[in-house]
């Protein structure tokens, strides 16, 4: 594997190959106080980021100076994009100042592939990461609550996973619902008809418009983020309706089944997608995932840049 | 000591300890020409500001990698902040995703105390260093203002401490009050009425309106910067009357004795608090302060993350 | 030399010299996975950007961290120059921070140089690094094109090279038109009357009005990026003129003998000054003018903090 640009380039070999590097690296780390490998020495990894971004941006820049790669963070503000230069020769400069890797967040779908066919010479151009893309993919978020779900359920297949939410934009939505069910999960959409994506009949998916009927056979909920920006429109739910119908309530919580857990990709908009009591219950694993994102992008760093055929450590 | 938020979690002991500590760091980097420590390699250190700062940041950035530490820049205006996420889950995701030490600065007082207490957890939550929360505190600036009055008095017990300007608005102002006091000397503050906090009387200072019969007996002045964003109401004084009132002419500056010393945190408004000629006289620390800060800083971060128990060399 | 902050702190034998300490650190890089030196551990290289830019700061971060250096970015956007510091003040305060090398971008022509004024002391100030300064001097970039020169005509002696556009805004042409002018080639300027500086009598340069009278003769033409919004007045050629008279078209690229080579220092407006299918010409050597980029840096650092009487590796 060269890039990381969909969960369509994972198998479920290499999909379980990367959950499994990633916590050999967890237990590499575990309980040292010196959090630091040799693996990425003298690599050099860039963060390419023309969207705001806390969590994924230093996960990432967490993940690969505990390898000891250099890790150079670009943003689109100070980019040369102000000045007119278009992606592709954004894309190249930063190739032909020394990246290993491009880590790339975007707002337009399908930025990091164009990227990384531009950049692709002989097998010989970095390896690309998406780490957003428009409402297309976010490969790294889908396997990092992957990993999560196995750690909380025992295993992947044969759950039943619920996302829930705005899935039209999100990116988190579509890289989960493939790489859950390619992994053997049952996938349960629930969204307002207009929050639904067009092709979403060709999904590995099914689809629901109640969230109460589905919680208590349901071995996970994935809440969306609310893109309130995206809500002013007259046929969407308003955000009070929103909250009202899809929101995740304490008493929502409680018809989970016992052993059910609660993701949520973050930020969360407490009392809006999700009570704050529920966003602070034991059920919620919000902080696992962003640990767990964390060794994910280790593990992938590590598989591109080295190659998964050798063990990590 | 887990964390350090306020100069109210220093004793004269491990405030003397974090001095005696600098200096040792300064010595150890002494006309090295490799200025580079393993203490901390291995270590995430995670700068987290929610307001802008150049000298402060880097500071800790200098501190941080001249020990091998990891250091990650987190910077309001590409955080999660703008999407609407709480400074709690903030705070917990930086947590989760490794941080050893959050450095916070935040426009709102008390935001590091929330910090500290919301990521504590059995003990194994990051330190939080305060470096700045609205016009609370500020301890590691009047720790390296300390150290630096100490280098140019010798010693800070029984001197004079003239404090002048706007010590309403001021964090600087508040932790020296009550660090300099701590280590025994005597903190006069000179401010308009206007500019003085309300519960100034259970400080432990004296306060006086006239700069000119202050400066003959004092050992340091400490200038404040004039927040001229904060001077708008009718009831400030004007810059004007500020400047000609309490700033420090070369006038003043002849008023002092021999041995005194002029401090300022920076960045300074020449021409307004402080004459250029005043700047720029040998009378002023301003830049040793600045290097004091460096060394301060790495023995605050080798204090709190390896312990002050053992020495740092 | 102390510092680089104009190309003529440059004679033809440090020039040369460093033009061939950048070909030995791309040689000591080449094929290799780990992209790692010791040269400059423990030093401390300080961006200093007051104006946007990918390129220029990602090439010196990328430089400095594969010599090992601890690179801190300061932006202007986050410095205290907002709060009214001075020039002086902030870089004295990066100064006394531990700075070993102060890489300064700014708009005003001169700032580089009256910060290699007031930070020398005693000789033992920062290295000071121009890496543009207002309309004035961009040494590194004419570094990089010399080098870029080199390796695709054999040599710079003798050689004609075309600068074609904005001089008058333009520190990359100005710093070209004088180093080339030292390493031998003989340089020709074409531009509007308009954006001709007025002291161009005093370049060791040619100026020419027409540039497909040029073309036929030349080695080398170097594009220069429009700075579009300096193009409102009524006396400047409209963008369309420019485009039209001065843009380097394929018919005007097929004008240029075989063994010609197109430069551009980027971020290239692609249907401007140079057309899209020019841009991606073999002819041209952008890219390579990015990588050596890297490799003048390094060679350049290397210089200036650990002199240039030893071999670097």
């Amino acid at each position: 594997m060269k890039h990381l640009l969909s969960v369509s380039d994972l198998t479920v070999e290499t999909a379980t190959g990367l959950l499994d590097e990633a916590e050999r690296f967890e237990q590499a780390l575990l309980g040292r106080e010196v959090r630091k490998l040799p693996t990425l020495r003298g690599r050099t990894v860039m963060t390419v980021f023309f969207e705001n971004s806390t969590r994924t941006r230093v996960s990432f820049e967490v993940a690969g100076k505990w390898m000891s790669a250099d890790v150079i963070n670009v943003s689109a503000s100070s980019s040369s994009v102000s000045k007119g230069e278009s992606l592709r020769d954004t894309a190249m400069t930063l190739r032909a100042a020394g990246a290993d890797a491009l880590i790339v967040r975007h707002p337009a779908s399908g930025a990091a592939h164009r990227i990384a066919e531009w950049t692709a010479d002989a097998g010989d151009g970095p390896a690309v990461i998406n780490a957003g893309d428009g409402t297309h993919e976010h490969p790294t978020q889908a396997l990092l609550d992957a990993l999560t779900l196995r750690q909380r359920l025992g295993s992947i297949e044969g759950k039943r996973v619920v996302i829930v939410g705005d899935i039209l934009h999100s990116r988190v939505a579509r890289s989960n619902a493939f790489l859950l069910s390619l992994l053997g999960a049952e996938v349960v959409l629930v969204a307002p008809p207009t929050l639904l994506p067009i092709g979403v009949s060709t999904w590995p998916v099914t689809v629901s418009h109640s969230l109460d009927a589905e919680l208590p056979g349901a071995d996970a909920v994935l809440m969306l983020r609310v893109q309130a920006e995206r809500m002013n429109g007259g046929f969407f739910p308003s955000q009070r309706e929103y909250s009202i119908t899809y929101g995740l309530s304490e008493k929502r919580l409680a018809m989970l089944p016992e052993h059910a857990v609660v993701l949520h990709p973050g930020p969360m908009l407490r009392g809006m997608e999700i009570a704050s009591a529920v966003a602070d219950s034991p059920k919620t694993a919000v902080l696992q995932q962003v640990t767990n994102g964390v060794h994910i992008r280790m593990a992938v760093l590590f598989g591109l840049l080295v190659g998964t055929e050798g063990a990590a450590l």
